[in-house]
């Protein structure tokens, strides 16, 4: 659920209507400043009052209009948290394409810049908890209007980019099965369930047993339900409890989308949990969202929707999580392009189904959803968020396999 | 060529024959502490005199024969550098499988030590010449005897096991042609380009405009005289120079088994050429001898076949070649089943040819070459050392394929 706090007023009520004020020599300063952060980005802006400008070469892609004052200074004092903000609240409208606009503005970000000093805090069990509650429990119904009919929430893989969105979430979860080489009768741990659709597909398919953890109390119980009306309760059994609590012994040990929520603090205890469950000949897969750079996932995305989330790089997964049990990496595949495609689709669902969203929510909801559905979209496509899917094994397992899956 | 010094004697002449003396109760004592160095290790150890300890479970893989006390003794002060030394030498002998023993050896370390630090010293141009000269320089009439026909001397890709060297020599240029998505009339830059297989191949079957480095005179020479023959050399350009003074642009950046003599110290220069040369749209990829966990290469091996040569983790390359220019990280593909394969085809090659090498150099060197091509397979085999190919892009690029090479 999104928090009713920060700037909210009630512009997004008379979002058709200009503020009755004039822009100050000031106010056309601080928007000169802002064109300058996104110097290359083709985009006109444009005030309260009529004041515009445009971008210094070529046309735009889209227009930006601050509605208030207010949304300027916030653009000026923290760009990042509030251009969500503003738009959320409908401060500030977007003409033209939204997709065009952010894909513009991460371009101009050539070469993102480092932080000296990146805080990873660690989430602890209670902070997971609520983490998780805060994004996944907001109401199966609600997901069912925009995701496919298997309730796949994480990147789909297109065999062609004509594919359906069905289509490609049946291959992705058939993929991660390839990938791992299953055979009938073995023992599969999977690390963030969701709605159950791979931990199903596992057993349904490949004929192996499924124990899949996941601490949302919605995704849970519908998967459970899932299970018993498929008869396959006695092959999948869905625990609700935390990843560092997952216990016994399996052949494959598979985690979609979930490493995001983990943080980087704790890898070394994720490393913990597969090398204490995995078999001697076991194999791995690690799906995730990840970075070319170590960065903070956007502020205003870790206010409003994946509080506690990281999206690392490589070279941190593989230092604190396979390294330290000398876990050898056999295969990566960045599927970026996958999930902007991915969200493409979710993004046309959503839009689709925005008047029922609203009906379920509020206005500030629906913008807020758009703008972080729109700009994960960009995000992917631009390169500034990978999608990597990391297969592994021990180091000295003797049943690596003499082709990979394509 | 290796070196004439440590440890040689007389020993291979008379490797018929016992020593004269008894062993006493320190040589057994200290052969008690070699055994449980690699207890696991099913080996039965026999001293000059008969003496023998038997493997503590299950009957001997091989047996292994110190065939003087200063063997012996050797062992104990430095067993990783002197196994090499002294079977070199002749004064430790196999019964047995060679192969055989050493992954047990190998496979003995189950869990390998982390050296607390690293030293990775820094390979400047001279010292890169001297390495590269060491090895590569010996003639290329030796490697003629026991590479394959295009005298390729990285690790092949068997499309099925029982593939020739030859097919699945072919099959690994072009799967690097592939996976890198060349286009005609594209330009390649190739660094480490050996006896110029793949330069000559891109350009023979990809119609792409080659600039191949190498600092080996013999084998550069060697790729002129074929590129010549071939009517290839208006569009392959064999440049006998440094990685590092590598100018112009490409379209693809190719590395292929020359990682494991830049040294880690010099990656941060080798993505400085990379981020130099690379087009926007730019695709790259190295190939190279890799490990799960940061550790030195065997200081035999260092010693005597590969000085300055560092086998990398993954995040040391990521970390410090890619990543401070956001290079994005499209495919990692583990080989290294796929280079014990390549070797043991070496290795039968190689004792094929045993007595024309023994004309050509001597006792020892057989002995020596022979020690580091079943030792490297059995490294491979057992996973102490891995292959990997990594394909990369710039962050931002347009031009990511959709769906990648099996």
């Amino acid at each position: 659920m999104i928090a009713k706090e920060g700037i909210t007023s009630s512009a997004a009520a008379r979002s058709s209507q200009l503020a009755p004020y004039r822009s100050t020599i000031i106010d056309h300063w601080v928007l000169g400043r802002i064109q300058a952060f996104v110097k290359s980005a083709p985009i006109r802006f444009v005030l309260w009052d009529g004041f515009e400008l445009s971008p210094r070469d070529g046309p735009p892609v889209a227009t930006l209009i601050f509605k208030e004052r207010a949304a300027l200074y916030g653009w000026m004092w923290d760009p990042e948290l509030n251009f969500g903000e503003t738009y959320m609240a409908g401060l500030v409208e977007v003409e033209g394409s939204l997709l065009e606009l952010l894909e513009a503005i991460y371009q101009s970000f050539t070469r993102p810049h480092r932080p000296w000093w990146l805080w990873q805090g660690s989430n602890d069990t209670r902070a997971a908890r609520e983490n998780v509650h805060h994004h996944y429990d907001i109401g199966n119904d609600f997901y069912r209007l925009w995701l496919d009919d298997e309730m796949v929430y994480t990147c789909a893989y297109f065999p062609t980019p004509e594919a359906s969105l069905e289509e490609a979430q049946i291959a992705k979860l058939d993929l991660v099965c390839r990938k791992l080489h299953l055979q009938p009768g073995e023992r599969v741990i999977e690390a963030g369930c969701g709605w159950g659709s791979l931990a199903l597909h596992m057993a349904r398919r490949y004929g192996v047993s499924v124990r899949a953890f996941n601490i949302s109390s919605e995704q849970i119980d519908y998967a459970r339900d899932r299970a018993a009306r498929e008869g396959l309760a006695d092959r999948v059994e869905f625990v609700q409890d935390d990843y560092r609590y997952v216990e016994g012994q399996c052949d494959a040990f598979v985690s979609v989308g979930m490493l995001e929520h983990v943080g980087a603090a704790d890898y070394p205890t994720l490393g913990r949990v597969i090398d204490r469950t995995l078999s001697m000949n076991g194999r791995g897969l690690l799906h995730f969202i990840g970075r070319d750079q170590p960065a903070p996932l956007s502020p205003w995305i870790r206010k409003r929707i994946f509080p506690g989330a990281y999206a690392p790089t490589l070279p941190e997964v593989f230092n604190r999580v396979l390294e330290p049990y000398s876990f050898s990496v056999l295969d990566v595949h960045n599927l970026r392009w996958h999930y902007a495609k991915t969200l493409e689709h979710w993004g046309q669902r959503f839009e689709t189904a925005s008047r029922q969203v609203l009906s379920m929510f509020d206005e500030q909801f629906v913008r807020a959803w758009r703008l972080y559905l729109i700009g994960s979209q960009a995000s992917f496509s631009t390169g500034s968020l990978q999608l990597f899917q990391v297969v592994f094994a021990r180091g000295n397992t003797a049943a690596t396999p003499w082709t990979r899956v394509g």
